[in-house]
């Protein structure tokens, strides 16, 4: 197989924009696209400071590839944030995930944290797993937000991005049509505006970038990453959104530009109008724990109320 | 495997209700199925007569038996409407199809109509399809959308009721998700109003009932049903319709009840935030030609228009 673009040899099919690609022309289309996305869903037009999460997986790593060569592009500062979530199971996958992590923002020489849940709050995601009712990927969901806005507003950042990619949004779109949970579905935002009183954003840039292409991009690149999945991974769905994820991924390989055609379409016309009928303007109180924004008839958020639990401390008592 | 309601063989696996039924007991759960779908619903609560579209296959004459017996139950009129599209491709489709509609009207002794678009309006679907640009499948939705609503209206008819079944919802709203057709999919009714100044309205009572369990029913009663499917299958929308059912009904197996989900998460939930936003009332015209409601600014109607370039006719004028 050629590329569309040389003479050389492809390495990579792109079959919904039907091409071929080698190396350097994949890399070339890969990081436009990226841009392309970036400009279109005007994602950082006011953003000064942007904390990249960083797992350590494919995703984040390569995210924070592109993020640093944009920053220098836009002039934008960027910091990493790396969360030790002391998930351990035998086979240190939190160490390991840091360890990476660490790898690629000495490599990039980007500014970074590294944030021990351990040290700031007096547990880990595995001594939760057994004393919190929820599921565990739950309250590693609660965790990981808390401390990302904590954090990168101590760091004075006015944005957050993740590493979700398009297979992590088609399957979460195709739950929630299937679940009918639409209050989730309309706030499932590919940039999620500061809570009330706050300026963190939130933004999702490779929403639009089949894990497959990110994957390719970080191996070609030398992108060092942990291959290892999470040990708690589909406890949340469990079988329901491995499926799911996985018809999908079929779907794709018969009608390609499924999945890319079925989140654009969600977030272009179908959310639109769950916000509009769903979503209510909520009044927000404040945790009286930790001050920051909950439920207005909550006394303390679910982040305290997990902290609370788990160590009996409230340390932070605003 | 044994009924889970009697000693009895079972038949039929029901998973998403976690049920084994034998013969009897899968005909009694069936038929208490589609009266609780009908009431639930509220599908007939104003109708008198009602026309009943019978094309021969599975769905339509099972739809015509239980419209039969809920008919007795509730005391409005029915009467089944076949049409007769002139499809022949050297199958002699349609004659088959008129011949099995034929067959129950006579077996239950309901009134009928037998409708030949040959000899009423001039031309047949196979004549349409070289003819007409729109692929045929387009052309034979309209034609019979058209001949179904005249005929139930010169009928005195109040409610047309069509067999479309869960499976077809499932795939019609999964290729809208995919294709982004938000104004079809807030269309897509299992209710649909009579237009303006009109009085027919349309009804898919099946909408909720899986094609296995249709099938199993027609086989069980000694329903007689064309097992043929028509020759001019899948010209609209092609491989991506028929690999979007597959992979729905693959997902059925592994997550029973996710057609189920998806289909009244659909009506519940996402088609009324998709009708808030994108269906503003029309002001309708009238077909200058036939008379009957078209788009505002439209002179003739696409039932005309077809008619008009196949016949060179227009016999109606009004």
């Amino acid at each position: 197989m050629k590329c569309s673009k040389c003479d050389n040899k492809a390495i990579i099919k792109i079959p919904y924009s039907n091409l071929a690609l080698c190396k350097d022309h994949f890399i070339e289309w890969f990081e436009k696209r990226f841009e392309r996305i970036v400009d279109k869903y005007k994602m950082f037009e006011n953003s000064k400071k942007i904390a990249v999460a960083v797992s350590g997986g494919k995703d984040s790593t390569t995210l924070l590839h592109l993020m640093k060569k944009l920053s220098e592009k836009k002039g934008f500062e960027i910091i990493g944030i790396n969360i030790d979530l002391g998930i351990d199971m035998g086979k240190q996958y939190s160490s390991k995930s840091t360890e990476f992590a660490l790898k690629n923002f000495e490599m990039l020489g980007v500014k970074y944290r590294i944030v021990r849940i351990k040290e700031r709050y007096g547990f880990t995601i595995d001594d939760a797993k057994h004393k919190i009712k929820r599921p565990v990927c739950s309250t590693c969901g609660l965790v990981k937000r808390y401390t990302l806005t904590e954090v990168a507003e101590e760091e004075g950042a006015d944005t957050i991005v993740t590493g979700h990619n398009l297979n992590d949004m088609a399957q979460f779109i195709m739950a929630g049509y299937f679940n009918g949970d639409v209050r989730d579905l309309a706030r499932l935002d590919i940039i999620t505006p500061p809570e009330k009183g706050y300026r963190v954003m939130k933004v999702k840039p490779l929403f639009l970038i089949y894990e497959k292409e990110i994957l390719t991009y970080a191996l070609v690149k030398g992108i060092p990453f942990l291959y290892d999945s999470c040990p708690h991974t589909f406890r949340v769905g469990g079988v329901t959104q491995d499926t799911i994820r996985r018809k999908l991924e079929e779907l794709e390989e018969t009608i390609p530009g499924y999945m890319l055609m079925l989140v654009e379409n969600f977030i272009n016309k179908i959310q639109p109008a769950l916000k509009e009928k769903y979503i209510k303007e909520e009044e927000l109180g404040h945790c009286k724990i930790c001050g920051r924004p909950t439920t207005k008839d909550r006394e303390i958020c679910s982040f305290c109320a997990v902290r609370l639990k788990m160590t009996g401390q409230t340390v932070n008592i605003k």
